[in-house]
């Protein structure tokens, strides 16, 4: 297990009617908010009313910032600094989905840096200090609700990038799953890929001494699996969405990661594809993920894989490879089954695109820890998804 | 699931040398601190030093309290009590295992509160702050490094009680799973007894609805299993150290009861066994354990045995029944095999007194939530398991 620091205090606050305990968070930090949200869904399932409810009810005052896109823009990040600074705003609510989220992290970050927010993304500023952020989180997906990540798209450079920081962490996230219910089916698979993805990433690492960590992966993994076509096909159980809800924050809080040397390959694959063609990022993984494991799957792999086949999906027999070709294929059906794509071609990617991709996913050097990858490869990977 | 809240900041400085971050973080919060040890064991493993090399290169004065004893005594607290107050410490450094970070805490909580620190175990006072404290563990066992309990007995009454209080979360916590390499075997196995049996209290819950949290439970079990025999055997096999020292603090950090119902009943008896007869926790609980399962083990509660014995021990069959009483059996022969006792004559209990700590396990009422447990009950654990 290699040396680490754990250290994540955000206050989740879970369950049915928690946002009640949002106005007291909320006071703790701030009297002026900026209220963060993306395609106005929350004001047809009354989320909306139920949040400016209580802010209202705190004597909270706040400006509105909407229509923040999935695989938000950099554009809404400038829009929100520029609110936050001339309504003189202490903090940053989002109520939404990962994108939300990840975009209000970086409006926090962007009201005390004189200069444009992108400058994080290109390495040319750090990021020294942030607005408080709170979350009242209506998408099972990225775990961004308690994580240092933020990811963003810019539509003039046609770049998505990400970018880490302990000042994006969120001092709060209101985590109900009923505010989940409303989420069609297809969102839901592709959050729910989302989540797996994270996982596989921290479970296929290029260390296997951290044995209690891949449990604890698998451990996300089944709950996926077990509730996932219960979310899709009875879209208000509790039970399924309560489950799948805190799958998506331990998928990425940062327990799941600690002592490995995690890889990371498939994600940015996929985000050089959705930046590209604005795929839905979860959709992305679905397709690319199978590949990518079959693609990686050699020598030194093969037991991992035949763990991952046996400990997930119950797949047992002597030969190794077999295993673990079946794990990977339960993975594709999987995926199938929950109504997501299974090529890239069918999500508008032209294939003259993947030469670009390929080259752009390893501008900063070759991918992935678990195998590394050059361009060759990801090219290849691309191919077979295509 | 269960509404929660769940916030716990401290900060895990995890692996091989990190004692050399400890200085940075004691200097957040104070000049002058409490070390508190045990039996002088970090005298002779050279843990002694290098904590104090760390303070002496960091300019931190300390003062010490030593001979803290397994099932801490409220006059140890008392003791470092008064050395805070003489001395004008700022912090209290427990360098040692369970015993040691719990009386810590209490000293912590005691130091501004001007009466006897026993008051807040009889719920005379609560624990209204306390002076910041760290933590640099060498025992895999309590979880007490994350998390807000502490456990203390008091000679005088022959009672065994614990508090709980975000107050004495502490600050931060070194985990260096070289520092375990000298324990021995049986209080390693001990000390694994501990994990476990915290992680059964939590998995045994009167809630069925919280999927992704028993997986995770599953997870440490399987961790205690795979790397009990290892650690008793090869005392520095750091793989094996270092996931169950891992293994100690997820146990009990909060992250696997969030949601749940969860039980505690096991723990409330040992507590009245080594309230009256000074016994190692751990070997307690190893004996209690497999006696409460079977006492518990009944129509409603046979499918949650049957999952413990399938996900955890591997074991398949039709019969429910059987499959749960053999997972049963693997738990017992497994405590067994790591040469804990199984027997509370053996560990010096005297038949006489069970009467007792039946009546006293149940003075504030029924135990357990899984099932509730009278003193009847409690009495029939306690015989079948003396």
């Amino acid at each position: 297990m290699k040396n680490f620091v754990f250290e994540n205090p955000t206050k989740v606050i879970f369950g049915q009617g928690q946002v009640s305990r949002m106005g007291a968070e909320v006071k703790k930090h701030a009297q002026r908010v900026l209220m963060v949200y993306g395609g106005g869904s929350i004001k047809n399932n009354g989320v909306y009313d139920q949040v400016t409810g209580v802010l209202r009810e705190h004597g909270i005052t706040w400006v509105e910032l909407a229509g923040v896109r999935p695989n938000p823009r950099i554009d809404s990040v400038r829009e929100g600094v520029a609110l936050c600074r001339e309504n003189h705003l202490d903090m940053v609510l989002a109520v939404g989905g990962g994108s939300v989220v990840d975009c209000a992290k970086v409006i926090a970050a962007g009201v005390n840096y004189d200069k444009d927010p992108w400058d994080f993304f290109e390495g040319k500023a750090k990021i020294r200090e942030a607005l408080p952020v709170g979350v009242v989180l209506t998408l099972a997906a990225t775990g961004s609700e308690m994580n240092v990540n933020a990811v963003i798209s810019n539509d003039t450079t046609k770049e998505k990038k990400g970018i880490a920081s302990n000042f994006l962490l969120p001092k709060f996230a209101v985590l109900d799953p009923t505010y989940t219910y409303t989420v069609p089916p297809f969102q839901t698979a592709a959050g729910i890929a989302d989540i797996m993805s994270h996982v596989f990433e921290q479970y296929f690492s290029a260390n296997h001494d951290a044995y209690l960590q891949d449990r604890m992966c698998e451990a996300v993994l089944k709950t996926c699996i077990y509730y996932g076509p219960v979310a899709c096909s009875q879209p208000e159980n509790y039970e399924a969405r309560a489950n799948l809800m805190w799958a998506s924050t331990i998928g990425l809080n940062g327990i799941l990661s600690v002592g490995k040397l995690t890889d990371w390959a498939t994600h940015m694959i996929e985000h050089e594809v959705s930046a590209l063609y604005d795929v839905t990022h979860g959709a992305g993984l679905a397709i690319l993920t199978p590949h990518w494991m079959e693609y990686v799957l050699d020598e030194p792999a093969l037991p991992k894989f035949a763990h991952y086949a046996h400990n997930v999906w119950g797949i047992t027999g002597d030969n190794e490879k077999e295993t673990a070709l079946a794990g990977i294929e339960r993975t594709r059906k999987f995926f199938q089954s929950l109504g997501l794509p299974t090529r890239l071609r069918d999500v508008g990617v032209e294939e003259p695109s993947l030469e670009l991709m390929a080259e752009r996913a390893v501008a900063g050097g070759t991918l992935g820890r678990f195998k590394k990858l050059g361009k060759e490869d990801v090219l290849e990977i691309l191919r077979r998804a295509f």
